[in-house]
């Protein structure tokens, strides 16, 4: 199993798209004593955005600003929340809430930065020991001309992962995905038995690291009712069920593939530790249900730990003091967990390797 | 609005396959005084069946028997609760929980004389206002080489209803499908402008007829995101968009297309009155996981009250006195209160009409 480190892991907060709820929802989690008390913090983000929030909920400044083009931000830093201060438009208080460009600019900055800081060895100054990432618009990042569809991707390139599967960790259901963001009709053509193995595995993995010795997964059908034995598609005899197979020879307590409209009500009882849903909406749609403003998205598969709240930048309540922190607080809390259990480092054998027991 | 009817109406309920748990969670139903007070019931089933079920549950006979192949059948039935008794295999106690060629017979043959009594002119002693069916099995009717899908498709053609939808009301959320029981990745062979704007309508006429004067319906998307503008899939813009302007040219508030992973939490917070799932996953997912052992299936769009619990025949469980009545009496209690709006006969205007306000 894994084993505590000894210091305090360092977190590294992205702030997400200055026009959305970012600043805010990272400001008023980290604004509890007990959760700042749980590791260290560098908040990657604009510091003007961040007073801002601050001052609209009523909190006090907790944290030391270090202009992120500064020599002093290649040295240690000594507080408990270190905001990394980039330099946006002039912005003393948010700009409309919308798409932007240089909202693009800003938000893609911080998330490579993080990267490049997590990826560094464990004696640099500037190495953090996971990432929680604030929602960024795609949208800006397209008008930045970044053609990345999300954090996701952009994370598995730079860190060179071979595998990697989106999962979501709530009170009561934790849910893989094997596909995710792809036309409902295009499944056909990217669900293979790897593409269904793998998220089994990688959500195996995490879910030993969270200190489940042996956990239980449950995989979802496709089709209505599993496919009924073949009456409504053959996915589940050509491609689920086999994948299954390979998860069991390889040691997972998989099972299934179980009807999606009654698996998680047993998962939601405690009958299994994961569920793999085959697509987007079969997955989020208990995750959000049961879960809501407590599930955490968290990427596996990479050499290093990320988390995310699993809301986007929701500009129609940006800057009224109006967001919910409590999905950003579960990323920071499971982010401080899964850093604490283990160093995340370059040189940690990569989650698809052998099982961690 | 519809108007209550002076007399009680006369629900007829299908036992369902003789080996599944329809005779029991029909018989623990109705022990309630209260529900039996509500109406007058015809089961249509196996008398030694239901009493092997009361005596498990230590439920005292609370029918009359009248044997379905007798005169006494065809002659006005007196008790508030009357067991129409067809002949099955020699069984004194249930055979063994499995689909059956039996089974099959008996279980359609239920389904088809209540359909026939539902379509009798009112004035016909044996005329039923309301049919409640009991779980069969697929299996089991394809033993006896019956080769219907399921309920919904034999009532449609029985009678002759043009359109027709699959919806569920539970107490928290009321959802129509857009499609059921086909493969997920044929959906892109039969959802049409006129596939989605049906449930749409029909949903809003159930909603009126409950005593809903004005139902909002929420059309859910197909893709991740609702397809997040043009992103993932075309299909909100090609026929889910259209389906909701047809339906609002209708004067039915529709809106949408929404990203079914929240949709659902909208609608459950009272935002919505239907939501409109574009496949079977979407809507059964939420509807079983916030409504389990309350939620009602009922098919729209016919001139007869269809209404059924949302479980299959659970033959694991059967015979074991374990199956919970709280769907089938919900799916009872759902039937009394339409049948109770409105007559229900053939010369009842089709759902499918103009509006009912």
């Amino acid at each position: 199993m894994p084993q505590p480190r000894n210091s305090p892991p360092i977190i590294g907060i992205t702030m997400g798209d200055p026009a959305g709820i970012g600043p805010e929802v990272t400001i008023k989690a980290l604004a509890d004593v007990a959760l700042r008390r749980s590791a260290r913090f560098v908040i990657y983000g604009q510091n003007d955005l961040l007073t801002y929030a601050a001052d609209r909920a009523a909190i006090h400044p907790y944290w030391f600003r270090v202009a992120a083009a500064s020599e002093r931000a290649g040295q240690p830093f000594t507080g408990d929340v270190t905001v990394l201060d980039y330099p946006g438009e002039d912005l003393t208080r948010p700009g409309p809430a919308a798409p932007s460009r240089s909202g693009g600019l800003a938000s893609k900055q911080f998330v490579e930065d993080a990267i490049t800081d997590a990826l560094r060895d464990a004696s640099d100054p500037r190495h953090i020991d996971a990432i929680v990432t604030g929602p960024i618009s795609k949208e800006s990042w397209s008008l930045a001309n970044f053609r990345w569809p999300g954090h996701t991707e952009l994370f598995a390139a730079r860190t060179k992962a071979k595998r990697h599967a989106m999962m979501f960790v709530s009170p009561r259901l934790t849910v893989a995905l094997a596909t995710a963001h792809v036309a409902l009709m295009d499944i056909r053509n990217v669900l293979t038995i790897g593409r269904v193995f793998d998220p089994i595995d990688l959500g195996a993995q995490l879910c030993r690291r969270l200190g489940k010795a042996k956990p239980t997964v449950a995989v979802c059908g496709l089709n209505p009712h599993a496919g009924e034995n073949g009456l409504f598609g053959d996915e589940e005899e050509r491609i689920i069920r086999p994948a299954i197979e390979v998860a069991r020879r390889h040691g997972i307590d998989a099972r299934g593939p179980y009807p999606g409209d009654t698996v998680f009500i047993d998962a939601a009882a405690g009958k299994f530790d994961l569920v793999l849903a085959m697509y987007h909406d079969q997955g989020l749609i208990p995750v959000k249900l049961l879960g809501w403003d407590r599930a955490v998205n968290v990427t596996v598969g990479l050499p290093i730990v990320r988390t995310s709240p699993d809301h986007g930048t929701a500009f129609n309540i940006a800057g009224t003091n109006s967001a919910s922190e409590g999905s950003m607080r579960a990323a920071i809390e499971l982010a401080v967990r899964m850093a604490s259990l283990e160093p995340a480092s370059p040189a940690e054998p990569s989650l698809d390797g052998p099982p961690l027991e």
